[in-house]
């Protein structure tokens, strides 16, 4: 009878909603839902095994992880021709990596489980705790607060000094998604879409909300990123949002270059002031290198959007972003070219901010305010680019942007009270 | 095989919990035990379910919640023909809410989901990290400690200072139940009772034990609490204990009222002191309300009962509680009738002290302490109340507590040292 | 076709397993494993179901536990004629306890369940938290750093001035293992393994593996721990590592004994400097007893091993452990002869150092380090001996090691900076 209940319960869901697909223009699968009280844990859904034509060859999977710091995180892997997107609802919605051809948006981080949130302590290692479980390619830091932990002071709602300790790029990374779903067009070309909604809300605390999106045509090399994030509170929020994208081998090597349309790069500390004029090469894995961040003022488009690109050494291989300036004002650029075993990484991280604690950050003026109930849109488009021709294209796009603005290299951090 | 094993498994259990049932004056049914090393997932009871006769309507339902941060987290569901409690084992055995007609004991927090211990961390935000899991309409607050977090300095067992940090109401509502039963009166009325047995200790640390039971008689618009903590530990241990009972609409609304026969009402700091002539009214969703706390003293009749109500405007709804102040010497009234986002609620709390640091509770000896082996028993009786003559006569009873006795109101705080 | 699946893939897995085993000179069952993305629940595997012939009696069992903190733990039993081990894969592969006929290597903690690391704060109880889960016959201290709580100030990778809150006796048994398999010698005398590995590791923190493995051949009355442990970092990398051992009754009791080939007797602290006289006897259970713990200097004979064993009153039921004293130069002795609801235990300690902060095992020079790649092994033996005669036995060659050295009995504690 128990058995008979369970099969009851997945053929009425399965109804459910393939009644809901079959009168949009979407069909869409839920995978877990808070609301309705249901998670799946092994699922598979491709172009064949859907209830209209389907051109393009696709398959978006659900599987559960298993063993060590990883038992019980959920995976979503998105494949077409070109891609393999793989997607972590347990974690935030982060996107592990992306595979196209050779080229791999990635890195190969001291930290290899997809680790459950249940054995992350953000506070661990004085506010350092969120580098036990970081090995994304992409990870959303924030919502609160995303830079470097330390002791923010500022006036809290009632008007009141308040102060807290805040941990390294927020929680939003280490809160399991409450909504998860996939969503397939139905007419051609069929972008497929995955939805999750994350929230980071405390009684007494922030009500922020985000919606995130990770979506792709199949047969393209191109996707997106479409994130709303709305205050869901009773008063002005203050946020903040760093997309910290992180590439290692193999567009990351020696000699590779990253290409921004940028006023002014400004070191984050003294150690990266010496090493200013290099900020845009890299040197190959050198153990004992200490990470540089620089802080890039993006150049837009009458549209606001601009661009940057990773490529390697060749100049064959590269990928890109583009995003709004608008939405995300701020550019930068962490250079941790250390041992591979440390972890050879760079981040091109297109924030709200920098990275700086909350604190710094307010004092700039770069933490922004949320009326309550409202929503903010960030969309951000990636490429990955197979061949000279294709890299230089782009390269050529970022050129256009730059034009005859002469970046600024300053050799001295910003100045810090 | 393996299924075959499982199968035997089952069924050996049911057969021994019938048959533990079959000798007694009660059904009883474990959901979960760690001597047993068992727990279910999923499971149902009702009247036409059993094997004595049930003149009453009624069923008890056990379900695994899904989704965010509550996967994992279980949800014990008692529904009569007048009464559904909610009960959380996964949280100490905390009440969600209780529904009765048009009348819910709960209230609309911030915190939307039951989320699992896993994903709390008590010392986060400096230490008000149970705001993150706050929702329930009863959540018990101790047992080592209860109050506000902060620096708690003492004398330990050893006769050397010592000092903790402690962190905002203490662990045991994010302690899942070790044990957890269901129990029938086999006789009429066929009292149900959700026992749940939940465990505070640790080496080097208190060995505190509550054994919770939440029972209702089908057909009743009342129920019970009936908690016995122990010590298990050999030396003299302290301990707190506030129940906290929040309240939101339909019951909190502008110009609802709380009726508590007392001696006295003092503010907790010198805000709520401004407003104390208004300590038992209410207003409105309040953008911008910033917590009242008001300290009671309870009058107790013969048998050291008390009672305390809260009502609508019309005065045609109320929920009330009845304990002894033997048990539960002093009542807290928490106002916090800020706006619906961020939780319009208020608390009704009686509790072995107040909610000050334990630091402050111990210098006004408000800290009790339990020998190795002893036991103590806290019974509060919780009643709903429609339509008008239902709430006067409540409303009489405690009148007639209070007989003549003036309400001191302190403008002033307790001095704290 | 769900259950479809899932019954290909187990007997996918269970030929896959069949088959390596077949080939080589051990039938070795995985259990767990991050690199297949496995993991079992319930599992068990017997003399009559090998595909070899086995003159020995045994069993191994993994079962999941359930109920309270435990929820989700695993167990491995091994149970031959003579011992029955078991180990939890989910607390760093510690051993729970071992019991050999009247003989159990183990103690009654305060602490009763098997504690899921998802409910365990290190930092909890200022950096006190680790005692909420403690309750293991052995548990290994380390592996980043293994002593009491405290800040430590270092000079870090980069030659800056560093300082780390660290937290009592490490994380390792607090993480669950990435991999565990069982491994049975295909020839007599049949030695039954029980292999984890255990990551420790984070970005910008240490990369640290250990490989344990609890062996024993059916039939006898003694294990081994032969564990690796490997710095899979770039850089030198400091490590600590103890093997607390925890023996209560029967063994522990009032005239019970401790002997330790030793050249010298120094208490960690003032108040067991008070007691050193009486370093190697014990009280029966002492309600107010205040933990002493002594440090020494373990003789070795010329393979560098020593011994230790701890013996009932009547001098015939005795535990001894064997090791390197290259492996482990260090020994150290806590007794905690407190009361039994406190938890009456004595702890035999073989470490890499003593238990202080790694800040003093610092000064004193008794933190090892581990360059890029390089493996350490430590290898413990431990036998459970019944009768007078075997007690005597592993005595009188504990005296052999001893021989005409003195023990230094010091009263004062080191001078700690």
């Amino acid at each position: 009878m128990f058995v008979l209940f369970r099969v009851v319960f997945t053929v009425t869901f399965t109804l459910l909603f393939t009644a809901i697909g079959f009168a949009q223009q979407q069909q869409e699968v839920i995978l877990t839902s808070v609301e309705r009280n249901f998670q799946r844990r092994e699922w598979e859904i491709r172009d064949t095994s859907v209830n209209f034509d389907s051109a393009a060859t696709w398959k978006v999977k659900l599987e559960e992880m298993h063993g060590g710091k990883q038992e019980g995180a959920h995976l979503i892997t998105v494949q077409t021709e070109k891609l393999t997107i793989r997607i972590i609802p347990t974690r935030g919605m982060s996107i592990l990596d992306v595979q196209s051809g050779d080229v791999r948006l990635g890195w190969q981080s001291p930290v290899k489980e997809v680790v459950h949130p249940k054995h992350i302590r953000l506070s661990d290692r004085d506010g350092l705790g969120w580098l036990e479980g970081f090995n994304e390619w992409m990870v959303r830091c924030g919502l609160e607060f995303a830079g470097h932990p330390g002791k923010d002071e500022f006036i809290n709602n009632t008007g009141d000094q308040a102060e807290m300790m805040l941990t390294l790029h927020g929680k939003i990374g280490n809160i399991p998604a409450s909504e998860v779903s996939v969503l397939i067009d139905k007419k051609p070309p069929n972008r497929i879409y995955v939805r999750g909604t994350v929230y980071e809300r405390g009684f007494y605390g922030p009500k922020l909300k985000i919606i995130t999106e990770v979506s792709t045509v199949p047969g393209s090399s191109t996707f997106r990123i479409n994130d709303t994030v709305t205050n869901e509170g009773a008063f002005d929020q203050e946020f903040q949002l760093i997309y910290h994208g992180n590439f290692g081998a193999p567009l990351l090597e020696k000699d590779a270059k990253v290409i921004a349309a940028t006023k002014s790069v400004t070191p984050m500390n003294a150690h990266a002031g010496k090493a200013v004029k290099k900020y845009d090469t890299y040197v190959g894995p050198t153990k004992g290198f200490i990470e540089e961040v620089y802080l890039l003022e993006p150049i837009a488009d009458k549209d606001s959007r601009s661009m940057a690109m990773l490529h390697n050494a060749a100049g064959d291989r590269g990928a890109s972003v583009a995003w709004s300036t608008k939405q995300l004002p701020y550019l930068t650029i962490w250079k941790n070219t250390a041992a591979t075993e440390s972890g050879y990484v760079t981040g091109l991280e297109p924030g709200t901010g920098y990275p700086f604690n909350r604190k710094v950050e307010r004092q700039f003026g770069r933490v922004p305010k949320l009326k309550p109930g409202q929503s903010r849109q960030f969309t951000l488009d990636f490429g990955i680019h197979h061949g000279k021709d294709a890299v230089d294209t782009v390269a050529g796009k970022i050129a256009e942007l730059q034009g005859d603005t002469k970046v600024k290299l300053h050799k001295d951090p910003p100045k810090v009270k």
